[in-house]
């Protein structure tokens, strides 16, 4: 039932695992051959570390939307980054957590002590009385160290989620609904589809139920990260309409962002933060796929930024800077779900596709669907992201993944490698998300919406003057010239 | 009489140890078995890895302190910033390194050779002439490697301390003077809270000669670094006076910082770089503190930020960026001497009343202390240092820290955990920082601009056109628009 | 043959080794000690996270390049330096790693099955029929993860060359051309001098053929990357003459940069990076020279600092921030060849040298020469690199590089400690660099610029306007002021 016990497990039994430095781990405790010790710790260390550059693109993902944004929005659109990673955090280590992981079990990092099911699709609601709010209980069940390094590796990746609708929505968001939002990502919209793919829920469980492939795999969150938080982004996007000016006409109109150095700083933070992301997504620095899964992030990334500068100056005339970091992001969203199980050339191809697609998807959403979105959150996020899980059940070489789930598989296969089943699984996870996974944060927007006074959408007058003084009281840059009051 | 290695071997004689991995170990040379060697060489890594991002925090003193000034002194707060690095880092090198850790034993990564007493508390001079200097002497008696490791980190440290003091005092500090204080706190300043704290001193031994709990514990440096260098801010701003039009008829007028992304981004890396501030403070891989520690780093983060998003908009009605800032700030800065003794609710406190008490102590320092701190330092590295030192006292919940300082205790324990002589040691700490550290700084800066000609402060005339012309010879943005002449 | 593998068969022979886990590992496959293994791990993870660090690396390049030059270039400045990472990326890939590392071993990751020879000096072309473009055929052979992960390191250090001259020839540099330089610079022009020092190349087995020492040494790069990056960047600033306005009646003038705390951020960021760009060079953790090469990385770095902001003070009278950076820079180039091989007083030494000769270097370019180098990328990386280069053979001091190259030296010895042959090598070396690397990168700009319509230079209506809306079709700033229009 849970990702990690259950893929060692299954590894020790068909004998084909990559590395199966402690195929009889049951507990922390009943570690006792010094070399299996200093392995679980330097493991521990690599997902602390990882822990850290995750985090560390909180900064990434502030400079990429500021700089996307205008000048007389900067002090709002940065602080929403900013708080986001409190009000998220807060909310995951009171409810989110446990709700998602409460299951989970890491035996690489010395933790093997589940209280309880996770929130969907184990049947087993124990955990609501068994506690883990606040890291309580759990704690001194599992001896904390190891429980406390996996909570920073996961409140992390939620974070991330959480950021991305500050992309969609920048410009024209109340700042008392953002931090409502804030709250309840990190309480119950991220937990939901985390529990469901990593937490040992029914996605997870869908090679068994539904026999498709080894079930539900994201490695490291093309889905549970970005695209969860990419149909967020778009049901916001939907709900606050386009900003004052977007559209003349029904035509979209350009507005420029205002800091282009900034937008590729946190582009060039997100890539360094991306190696914590995936690479650290093993759990364990003894399991040497780590490096394929670095390498293959970064060859993603770079043909995502080659292909989107040679695809948007053919369609432009021009090489947007925009467009070169939103190739590079797409590649890397993309790539985020199959790093582990696809090939270096897979990796090439995953990223060049995604690259041009993000690109087609800015002009269609803006074009077509008439949607405002000021850093392009829906086309990098969502839209890369369905297709980064679609890529693993297209490009999965078979080479990595033995017992993935808790299934029978010898690795993860997708249809190249002949496993149907296995892109069936994958389709199945990308309903899910643009159904279910919209539709609860399409109605959460809306019903905040509709129940919160005067909307979620800031007024006209403090939109055309810019948030900042309005809802932050300061000015972003309060000496530099004159901004636009487009 | 030294930290680590006194508290391993206490460790081991009361069995009490989270990890004990190398209890005999008496000297690099002495371990042969494998798995010690791996692991010692791991702890290494885990060293360099952390003092790579605790000197990164460098940056993110630079982009705070920069964002919170006004365009017109840009070039010279981040200068100061800079150069204070290498400043710092020269008199450390060359004298402070072996004041404060002469006798500095490090059994976790293989360094078990001091060559003698450290600064004061020990009774023992023959340092003096035992070398050390320029990292001379030692490096061949400890096969330097893991010397010069162990070096790179407490440099890091020191000029974490150094440049605090360029927050408080920016904007009207002449270049000559900073500059000498940037020696002064590498060679002489920083290294004698540090030997009495960390390097065996009179402090870490008042569980000996007073009887105090395990002796006064800082586990990464809320008082050591945070505290010390918060003092030296207080002094610096008094001596200084505030800025020109700062206070109106004595009524404090704002004077708003002209980079909000940039202080964000400077905050957002120095979270990343606490994670190697703290958690790589156990000097060991092998110890799996560090996990919790991480934790507790981010959890301090995160509720500072968030109290303090509530309790401004609270007092004032608007969610104030700066305030977010040094929210997060506080809560890191207070957490960073209880880090490794508390469990995770704990943390969360702790980071709420910091985030809390930046805030009153901002308001406090400003409109009844009548004292101009362009960037809050006093506020989020004195206060919130003191509160830190403090809270270990309160919090530490006896689960870690077995035969620290040398006693025999099982671990720090706190008030509510039920030690009141811990508590007694960290008020003596306190009360040290607030006196003997203070005073240190107050009169070096007092005798400093007594024997400047014209004093440490700049013209009249400098600071009103702006620093940077006058003071660096450039301007920060000689093509941003019109700078305010405030 | 090969840097890494005879380095560690002759260190056995010798008995000489700082550190020798694996002296008998003649590949993965038959490494099956739990602690060999163990260590093998943990090593590939330090060159993983060491990769992740000089990547970032790009961001600082992006921040002190664009920061150097005019708000009216800065999207094109800081998109050269963002898209350099992917077309050199991808070039490499393809086709310049496996010419420069075709046979290369790694026996510290696991990694020991070359297929073929190096790109030239081997006189075994067999490669070229082997396979290994596109990470393809090796891969299967190796196992894959250790190559990707040495892949992903040396790709890092390519687009740290690549890099090198978007900064000297800024402002004035068709996007087109660019872009075709990358793809050069990735596929052939850093893979062949990397082959010659790194992949077993005629300068590496110049202690052979010429009985020089241990052969040309240059433990992280001052030459392979930063001389071949500063030469490149030389000729092409040659090739495109200086900016509009630079030269009046033959006297440079000064053209301030935009943007002073970007430029010191990406000093910083370069300085973090840098830990992983030396320190990591070692392939091992289990190698503990790591630490003594991390230490002296960030003393040459302070010295540097510091000895330029003594020095411009003494020349200008004013310590300008723009040579603080380069002083810093300066140091850290200049000890990336010896930083394995010197005491910490020879870091200080060849640092603080460093930061003096940078500023000489600047003046004689800018003054002497003639030309014109808006970021002073020509002395930073071209000649401090060869300063670097040259330092090995003075300031070697025979404690570390046993069997270097395959030599039998028991330690790489420079002029101080007595071995003449050694600076010979890195003479013959620095001549190389000087002239056929210098000459091919003066070849391609010139022949480019020959068959490029209109040549390789922006049209002077563009470079007037500024590059930004030409040739990107964005501005950097588009609400920020008056911008100059020099």
């Amino acid at each position: 039932m849970r990702r990690l016990l259950l893929r060692f497990s299954a590894a020790a039994a068909v004998g084909g695992a990559v590395v199966a430095l402690f195929p009889q781990v049951a507990g922390a405790q009943s570690v006792t051959d010094p070399v299996e010790v200093l392995g679980t710790q330097v493991n521990l260390l690599w997902v602390v570390i990882g822990a850290a550059m995750v985090i560390f693109m909180q900064a990434g993902f502030a400079m990429v939307e500021t700089g996307f944004c205008r000048a007389k929005h900067a002090a709002h659109v940065v602080s929403t980054n900013f708080a986001v990673f409190g009000l998220g955090f807060v909310a995951f280590f009171a409810v989110g957590f446990p709700l998602a992981f409460g299951s989970f079990s890491a035996p690489t990092i010395g933790l093997d002590n589940p209280v309880g099911g996770a929130l969907v699709g184990s049947g087993d609601w124990t955990f609501l009385h068994q506690g883990g709010w606040f890291l309580s209980g759990q704690s001194a069940a599992t001896g904390g160290a190891a429980l406390f390094g996996l909570f920073l590796y996961m409140v992390a990746f939620m974070d991330t989620t959480a950021t991305i609708p500050t992309g969609s929505m920048a410009e024209r968001w109340k700042w008392g609904s953002f931090c409502v939002w804030g709250l309840f990502c990190g309480a119950f919209y991220y937990p939901l589809f985390a529990a469901w793919t990593w937490g040992g829920g029914w996605l997870a469980q869908s090679w068994h139920s539904m026999h498709l492939g080894a079930g539900y795999a994201d490695f490291a969150g093309s889905g549970v990260v970005h695209a969860v938080g990419g149909v967020a982004a778009l049901a916001g996007a939907i709900v606050l309409g386009p900003r004052i000016g977007k559209f003349v006409d029904g035509k979209p109109q350009a507005i420029p962002g205002h800091h282009i150095p900034m937008a590729m700083l946190g582009t060039f933070i997100l890539l360094f933060g991306w190696f914590g992301f995936n690479a650290a997504s093993t759990l364990a620095a003894t399991d040497i796929q780590f490096a394929t899964v670095a390498a293959n992030t970064a060859i993603a990334a770079a043909f995502g930024a080659v292909a989107s500068i040679g695809w948007i100056t053919r369609r432009t005339g021009k090489p947007d800077p925009a467009m070169m970091v939103n190739g590079m992001l797409a590649g890397l969203v993309a790539i985020t779900a199959p790093c582990a199980f696809v090939a270096p050339w897979a990796a090439a191809v995953i990223g060049a596709i995604a690259g041009v697609l993000v690109i087609e998807s800015v002009f269609f959403v803006e074009r077509t669907l008439h949607l405002d979105d000021p850093v392009g959150a829906i086309s990098v996020h969502g839209v890369c992201g369905l297709f980064g899980v679609l890529s693993v059940g297209i490009f999965a070489n078979g080479s990595y993944g033995a017992g993935w789930n808790g299934s029978d598989v010898s690795g993860v296969k997708g249809l190249i490698a002949g496993d149907v089943g296995q892109f069936g699984a994958q389709l199945l996870g990308c309903v899910v998300l643009c159904t279910v996974i919209f539709g609860i944060s399409y109605a959460f927007f809306k019903l905040q919406d509709r129940f919160t006074s005067g909307g979620i959408r800031s007024s006209r007058e403090d939109e055309q003057l810019g948030l900042d003084v309005p809802e932050m009281g300061v000015t972003g840059y309060p000496e530099f010239g004159r901004q636009s009051h487009i």
